[in-house]
C-alpha cells in the first residue's frame, strides 16, 4: 500500500465527463488500498476566460487581484472532482491552497512555496478519504492568495509529494511519457522507461513541454520519484519515471544519449566585426536583457584578424524584430560591426548523462549531420548536452538521422 | 465624512461594463471623502452556471463541496471590481469571506454569521483604500468555506455595517426604493422615503422582493440604518431608508398604512367539517410540515353546530397538489371532513405601524372591497398587517382601490 500524489492538468479535467473519468481512475487506486492525494488545475479554458475578463477592465491588473481572480479556477475543479469521487462511492474532501496550508512568499503570479502544513491531509488520509488539493495556488503569511505561475500545478504536486513523503508523484498529461524524440516528426521515437532529473531539465528547457521545469528541479532537490503518464483511458502504460541523479551509483549501462530535442521557435542574430575589447558582450546583450528579451544560445568567435569578433545568439522568434532594432542601435553607437539575422533556423540537441563519461558524441553528431548534407550554423555544449543550429528545413531529417545514428530507434 | 457599506447584487455586476459603472459610483463616494466598504454578489448567471456543473456530476452534492464551488462566484467579482476601482484611480483591496474573517456556524449552504473580524478592513480604510468584500460567504471555525444561502449578500452587507458601526448600509438593486404598492399594477404607487423595519419585514414576507428578510431582521436587531437604492446610473434618487422601530419616540404623524402588498403565488386548501376536538389542527398540519411544505395563512372557524370545524390554510402553488393529496389521506384517516381547494386566489395585505394605534383599518378595508364588488374569502391579521384572500381576477382592482381609499396615491 503506497501513498500517491496524482496531478491532473486542465485538459484532463476540461469537462464534466473528463472529471468523472479522473474520479474513476483515482477511485481504482483507492480501492486497491493506496492513499491518494489529487492535485488539479483549472478546467482548460477557464484561466484564459478569467484573464480576458481582467484585461477588459485593466491593462495591467494588480498582481494580487489577478491571483485572487484566477485562483477560483482550481477551486471550481476541486469541488467538482470531490463531488464526482463521492458520486462513485469514494469519500473525498477538497482543499484550496490556503486551506491546506501551502505557504508561499509574496511574489504574486509567480510565488514560491515556502512550506506546507500536512496535518489536515494526513488526518483525512487516515480516515480513508481521498484529498483533493487545488494546484497552482497558495497563500502568503498574511493570508493573501498567491499563485505559482502558469503550469504551477506540477510544482504543487511535487511539493506535496515531498512534504507527505509520498512514494510517487504521478503527473497525468496528454502524452504517455517522455520520448527519445518528438514522435510527430520521428516515427521511430520510443518511450523512455526512466530518465534522470538532469536530463529531463535539459529536455524541458529545450522545448519538450511535458513537464514544468520548476517541478522537475523540485523533484530532484527533494528526491521525489516523479512519473509522467497519460490521463487517457485507453492508454494506461507505465509512463516515464524521472529519477534523481545518483552520482554515487551511476548505472553501468547508462546510454550515451537519452533523447533528442528540437526547437523551431528561435531566431539567430549575429553582430559581425564587433571590436574585440573587454565588455563588448555586455554592451551587446545589456540592452537586450533590459528589454526583457530572453537569450538562449550565445556563441562568440574571434575573427582571423584578431581585432574584431563575431558575436551570435538566439532569441524567441516573437522577439526577433525588436532585438534586431536594438542591435542596430548598438552597432551604430559602437561605430563598428554589422547586424545579420535569420529566422528560419532550428535548434537540435542531444541530451544524455552518458555523455559525461564518453568522448566522441560531438564528432559522431557532426559526422552524421555532414553525411546527411546538413550544414551546422552554430554549436553550443553543456556537460550533458550538445545543441546545434541548422536550417529549419532540415529539422526532421536531422532528428531522424541522429536518432538512428545514436541507436535510439525502437525495435520493430 | 461618513462610513458607508454599499452592496451591489448580481445584476449590478453582471457584465464588465456594469462592474465599471459600479466602480465609478463607488469612486465618487470615495472622492467626496467618505470611507467605503463594498459587498458584491456573483455576476448574474454565474451561480446558476456552477450549480448546473455540480448537478451534472452529483444529484445531491455534498453541501461542503457546493459551498466550495459556488463561493468562487463572488471571488471573481471582488477581484474584477478591485481592478476596476484601481483602473479609475481609486486604491482598493479585495477580500474573500474567509480572509476578512466572517466566521459562521457549520451549516453549509445556509450558514449564519457568528462574528466578523474588522481589523484588516479598518487598516485598509485608514490607509485610504476601498475595501471590496465577497458577499454571501464566510468560513467556519475550522476554515471550511460556508455560504449564507441565496440572497445572503444583503446579510453580509448589513452584518459588516453593524460590525464596522457604519453610518449607513446601502443596498443597490434594480428598483429605486420601496413602494406603497407594486408600480406595475398600481400606477399611482409612490416611493416611500422611510419605512420601519417591522413594516419592511411584513412587506418582504408578503411578496415584495426588494430585500432579503434576514438582512432586514439583522438591521433591526443591530440598529443599522439600511437604504435601498437603484444601481442604475440614470436614477440616482435617495431610495428608501429602512429605520429601526423606535417604540419610545413614535412619530406623531405616522401614516395609517405604509404599503399594500399582493401575492398571487399561493393556493388555498380547506378541510370542511373536521371534528372540533383538541389536536385537530396539529393532526392536519403535521404531515404538511413533515413534507417540507410551507404554510402561510391559517384560519379556523367553528361551524354552526359546534361539533365540527372548517380549517383553511394557504400554501405555495407549487405545493398545492402534494398538500391536497396529503390532506385527503388525513381526512380518510380521521373518518370525517372533506377537502376543497382553490388555486386562483390572491392575497392582498395592508401594512403599517400606524395600525397599532388606530382602529377602523379593517372596517375601511372591508367596506372598500365590498363597494368594488370584491368578495373576501379569508382574513388574517397581525398587529401591523391585515391580509385578505380574494379571487385572483380582482387583484389589481383591489390593490388600486385600497391604494386610493387609504390616501396613498401620489400627488399629481
Amino acid at each position: 500500500m503506497a501513498l500517491y500524489v496524482q496531478k491532473f492538468g486542465g485538459t484532463s479535467v476540461g469537462t464534466v465527463e473528463r472529471i468523472k473519468k479522473v474520479a474513476e481512475r483515482v477511485g481504482r487506486f483507492r480501492k486497491e488500498g493506496h492513499d491518494v492525494v489529487v492535485v488539479v488545475s483549472a478546467m482548460s479554458g477557464e484561466t484564459n476566460r478569467l484573464i480576458a475578463l481582467a484585461k477588459d477592465i485593466h491593462d495591467e491588473p494588480s498582481p494580487r487581484e489577478m491571483d485572487m481572480l484566477v485562483s477560483t479556477g482550481e477551486q471550481v475543479t476541486i469541488a467538482l472532482l470531490a463531488m464526482a469521487l463521492e458520486q462513485q462511492g469514494t469519500p473525498a474532501t477538497s482543499y484550496t491552497g490556503a486551506q491546506v496550508g501551502i505557504i508561499t512568499d509574496k511574489a504574486y503570479t509567480k510565488a514560491r512555496i515556502k512550506k506546507i502544513d500536512t496535518e489536515a491531509i494526513n488526518q483525512d488520509l487516515k480516515a480513508g478519504r481521498v484529498v483533493v488539493v487545488a494546484g497552482f495556488q497558495g497563500v502568503d503569511e498574511e493570508g493573501n492568495i498567491t499563485t505559482l505561475g502558469r503550469g504551477g500545478s506540477d510544482t504543487t504536486g511535487v511539493a506535496l509529494a515531498a512534504a507527505l513523503k509520498a512514494d510517487e508523484c504521478q503527473i497525468y498529461t496528454d502524452v504517455d511519457g517522455v520520448y527519445t524524440a518528438d514522435p510527430r516528426i520521428c516515427s521511430k521515437a520510443s518511450r523512455l522507461d526512466t530518465i534522470t532529473v538532469e536530463e529531463m531539465l535539459e529536455l524541458a528547457s529545450l522545448g519538450s513541454k511535458v513537464l514544468q521545469i520548476r517541478s522537475v528541479e523540485f523533484a530532484g532537490k527533494y528526491k521525489v520519484p516523479l512519473r509522467v503518464l497519460s490521463s487517457f483511458e485507453d492508454n494506461e502504460g507505465p509512463g516515464t519515471l524521472i529519477v534523481a541523479d545518483d552520482e554515487e551509483n551511476p548505472s553501468m549501462e547508462e546510454p550515451l544519449i537519452s533523447g533528442i530535442a528540437h526547437n523551431t521557435n528561435e531566431a539567430k542574430l549575429t553582430v559581425l566585426g564587433a571590436p574585440d575589447i573587454p565588455g563588448v558582450a555586455a554592451r551587446i546583450l545589456g540592452p537586450i536583457g533590459d528589454a526583457n528579451i530572453e537569450v538562449d544560445m550565445i556563441v562568440q568567435n574571434v575573427s582571423p584578424d584578431g581585432k574584431s569578433t563575431d558575436f551570435s545568439f538566439t532569441v524567441g522568434r516573437g522577439d526577433y524584430k525588436k532585438a534586431k532594432a536594438l542591435l542596430e542601435d548598438i552597432v551604430t553607437e559602437m561605430g563598428a560591426g554589422k547586424v545579420v539575422g535569420d529566422t528560419a533556423i532550428a535548434k537540435v540537441s542531444l541530451v544524455g548523462v552518458g555523455m559525461r563519461s564518453h568522448a566522441g558524441v560531438a564528432s559522431l553528431m557532426f559526422k552524421t549531420l555532414a553525411s546527411a548534407g546538413i550544414n551546422i550554423r552554430m554549436v553550443s555544449t553543456s556537460e550533458i548536452k550538445i545543441s546545434v543550429v541548422i536550417d529549419e528545413n532540415f529539422t526532421e531529417l536531422a532528428v531522424r538521422t541522429l536518432h538512428t545514428a545514436f541507436g535510439l530507434d525502437k525495435a520493430e
